[in-house]
């Protein structure tokens, strides 16, 4: 992986913040199960683990695949003296977690565990333990500068790997070619991993808004959505540009000038203090003004952290209030059947000031028929 | 993606057997939501969806984006009559399941819900429900003919991308490098995904049976474990290959000659009839011999299907007895802290006579040096 020449991250004062929620909320100690939850408070980025947090004891156990990893990641966020760890088998590990969690009021993450997995707690502690939604979801949502830079750094990565891939969209690619292309550019230039399923839809197929890349040939007087990003250190980036190849007729030219538009005041409404929805209704009233409302079938964003898709919501019913160290994506979209669709994203951080976009690849949609 | 000229695969009969499994329980219907199990009985690859089956209805319940999709995939798969789709939201599909499930005795499956989920069932049915676990794992553990010609293609996928890649182990090639090309070249010659996550370990690291792609350089000298897999219409295969970058010294020849022997043992044993811990006996006793079965530190094989690990299970306890139709993998390794290691692995199906290999990339572990 290239050196991204990133902040140190460290996840101690999470440890504090959560453990004062956990206590706000009644409870004695909490199972964390969720992997995003326990990476972003331990730096543990392993598939199999479970971290029990109490007052007085954290520990993290896992199976023995995980040995040096959970040695060296739990280091790297300064919480190697904070946290225990118990390499131990699945039964094992169990023992071990239900030391922690002790007799009295516990709870697990009830979205997080199955159900199997409650029963046996159940039997495990002799009771019922409580269930506990959302725990990590508001601080999660807060990104410190340490966050940001890595989304940031994933941006690059893919505002790069696009600028690099761009022309192909030219030369009669097909859309899962393209894809991979560009998925192989971000992969050997700094991702460690991909954001989500790269979407690269063209023609008709650009009409459907979670297309999945297919065997056709990218042609002239095609729109082409490509939507797509990096991941670095788990932080993901999440844009999407439209492309035309070729001049593009009246039609492709009013959706994607709609599109474009709308997308432009979205992002100039994310700041502090504004609520989620006048994001949404920044872009609906310019789409719904051509005449397209009809056309724009989903929420305007997200939040992009650990997970592609978490809070705050950016749609007409989210009433969060934007705060600095939000990230945001603003993503409207129109997408007519049989004649395909447009779609312009980046991912924005609430600033104290107002708003910095975090993708900057260039929106001009021309890209050129090569023969 | 390349065509692999598959012969078609339809899931009617399956749907017939899971009924009668479900009835033989003393179920009036289930509610399947493991992904891999609603792929199997109805060819629906959607990442969110639920199958509710009772005697007479089955209905698929998802949302907006996998219309088209579902579509498609349950005519592809022959149940398009048989299968009734509901495109609804979350709590409109949840009625429209509840409905199938009606008031008799239901079953979820509880390693396959989360307990969220499930605490929101036992309200909308006003019961708790029965919680059933394995329901489908013999019934997917038996590969039919079409299902073993989508592994074979995977096969064939992953053994030409190594033959394609394998002198780049020469070069002076970092692990992650090696790692990324060897998945570029699967998925833009046939493979619609990966396996799972594409292990290359060379020399100390190759002492960590699950060691990630670092950006180590391989170098003369080293042991380098290469194991990886394509996926083709969500089937998947499984290989390892180790390789030696130059003429290996004695101790380097002597890990790979035991590996290698072991798992040819391994191979010739499997067969219908024969209970799985022989498998993993005859690995393990040609490297205990050879005074290393201490170093042989993980379970000898898998099932490989829709899911990379599956039933049945190839190790000292496993009394599963094999039959015809059974996939699994035989992958004995030694590994040797600070030295290295090595693992050889072969994807096998069981045939009414015996076995034979569906992977096939040779074994001849030198890679010559380039400068």
């Amino acid at each position: 992986m290239t050196a991204h020449d990133l902040p140190v991250l460290t996840t101690r004062r999470r440890l504090v913040e959560i453990r004062r929620r956990i206590a706000e909320q009644g409870l004695a100690a909490v199972l964390i199960s969720d992997p995003a939850d326990i990476r972003y408070l331990t730096g543990f980025s392993g598939s199999a683990g479970r971290l029990a947090l109490s007052a007085e004891r954290a520990v993290l156990a896992t199976d023995g695949r995980y040995r040096s990893q959970a040695a060296e990641q739990l280091a790297g966020a300064g919480v190697r003296e904070a946290v225990e760890v118990v390499i131990d088998t699945v039964a094992g590990q169990r023992t071990a977690l239900a030391a922690v969690l002790g007799p009295g009021e516990v709870a697990l993450q009830a979205e997080a565990v199955t159900w199997s997995e409650a029963r046996e707690w159940s039997q495990l502690l002799g009771r019922e333990p409580a269930a506990v939604e959302g725990l990590l979801v508001e601080m999660r949502s807060v990104k410190d500068a340490a966050e940001v830079a890595r989304i940031e750094a994933a941006a690059r990565v893919a505002d790069q790997a696009l600028a690099d891939c761009r022309s192909l969209l030219g030369t009669g690619i097909t859309e899962r070619a393209f894809a991979r292309q560009l998925e192989h550019r971000m992969l050997t230039t700094g991702a460690d991993g991909l954001s989500f399923d790269t979407i690269c839809a063209s023609g008709p197929n650009a009409a459907l808004p979670h297309a999945r890349p297919a065997d056709r040939p990218i042609g002239p007087g095609d729109l082409v959505i490509v939507d797509f990003g990096a991941a670095v250190e788990g932080y993901r980036s999440d844009m999407t540009r439209t492309f035309h190849v070729g001049e593009p007729d009246d039609e492709a030219a009013a959706v994607l000038g709609v599109v474009t538009e709308a997308q432009r005041a979205g992002v100039a409404t994310v700041g502090p203090d504004v609520p989620c929805f006048e994001v949404d209704r920044a872009c609906r009233s310019v789409i719904e003004e051509a005449g397209m409302g009809e056309e724009f079938v989903h929420g305007t964003g997200h939040g992009v952290g650990l997970v592609i898709h978490e809070a705050p919501w950016v749609n007409g019913s989210s009433a969060t209030v934007l705060a600095a160290g939000h990230v945001v994506t603003v993503e409207p979209g129109v997408y007519r059947p049989s004649f395909g669709g447009a779609r312009v994203e980046d991912t924005v951080l609430v600033t104290a000031e107002g708003s910095r976009p975090l993708t900057h690849a260039p929106k001009d949609p021309l890209v050129g028929v090569q023969h």
